[in-house]
């Protein structure tokens, strides 16, 4: 492990004078490990839209929120078109087996592919949400938009999403209500290239003084 | 790993029939594996706050801007008070070694116990940031607050906090920007008490249609 001794310390200056690759691979890292998702969802006419997401956070358990960013609307932006014309979502946890397939869903295809093809994934329909799961995922989560939120700083967008319907393996729920996201294969990113498989250190306590 | 034949389905009514620890154990498995940090405050008079948050999510580059959530405040929030109070704070990233020190902090001390005692970890000031570094941790940012968003649904805050500076062992930083936060030991978490260690699974191109 590194030594403290050889910190470095970056500031703004540095920040503005890097070459802008460099730049935004070192931001990405700064947030740790993120999960790694594919959003599912569908226009008007039901067309099939997929794309991996990094940037899924909890909000809350009671009423059941998530949320995630949306890049500013400088290009084509198909998930955040169709989850405004839709109101619905699905989130969909990648693992290990659909890594390829669902990485490839970042590639910038014309609007007459769906990524589902693209990804050799399966789109799955429901009877609760206007979006399509990804059936290759074992942990999907169906949801209804709450909010669109604007970020002032850059231009980009937080949905906040009320949780409708959950689909995962019901041996993979514990007595307690834990999804047990290790036997699932569930994978993480540092950045938008690099996937990989957490292994359970330590189970803490509640934590008292 | 499970068969999908046994996939439950869960919806509105099973999730509002769950106990109440179950249906938050629950959720906070559905956004998969998260960032486990750790966030530095002081107040006006310089008394230092340490806090575990596993919301970190990533806004963008340039500007370079991360987000938190913070709980609703219907309790002492010692660490958005003193946000709102200083504008400054900072994200460190827990590592394997400081784990238990780490999650103690989530423990509910009293106003005049500073969290750094509780956990045994050091508070590393900085000549930019009204805030305390934790020294032990091996990746730190430093943020001065852009945006205190309020979420309509539940009464929590988003936090957007544009990055300032960055502590990190020089030599963990290959000639492309990426943090190597494997070799430092950084950890994920799937709910309040799991924390992982993950190993690179694979390493992606830039994906093309």
């Amino acid at each position: 492990m590194a030594s403290a001794k050889n910190e470095a310390s970056l500031h703004q200056h540095d920040l503005q004078g890097m070459p802008s690759r460099y730049r935004t691979n070192l931001i990405h890292c700064l947030s740790g490990f993120k999960s790694a998702c594919l959003i599912g969802t569908q226009n008007t006419k039901g067309r099939t839209n997929l794309a991996v997401f990094s940037s899924i956070f909890h909000v809350g358990a009671n009423p059941p929120l998530l949320g995630m960013v949306s890049r500013p609307h400088t290009v084509r932006r198909d998930t955040l078109e169709n989850i405004r014309a839709t109101g619905h979502y699905t989130i969909n946890l990648i693992h290990r087996d659909i890594i390829a397939g669902a990485h490839q869903t970042s590639a910038k295809y014309d609007a007459d592919t769906s990524e589902f093809e693209a990804a050799g994934l399966t789109p799955q329909h429901s009877s609760v949400i206007q979006a399509p799961y990804v059936a290759e995922s074992w942990v999907k989560t169906g949801l209804t938009v709450r909010e669109i939120i604007p970020v002032k700083s850059n231009g980009t967008w937080i949905i906040i999403g009320e949780i409708r319907e959950i689909l995962c393996p019901q041996e993979a729920i514990d007595e307690a209500g834990y999804i047990d996201l290790n036997s699932l294969g569930s994978v993480t990113v540092s950045d938008l290239y690099r996937y990989y498989l957490p292994h359970l250190l330590t189970q803490c306590e509640y934590a008292t003084p």
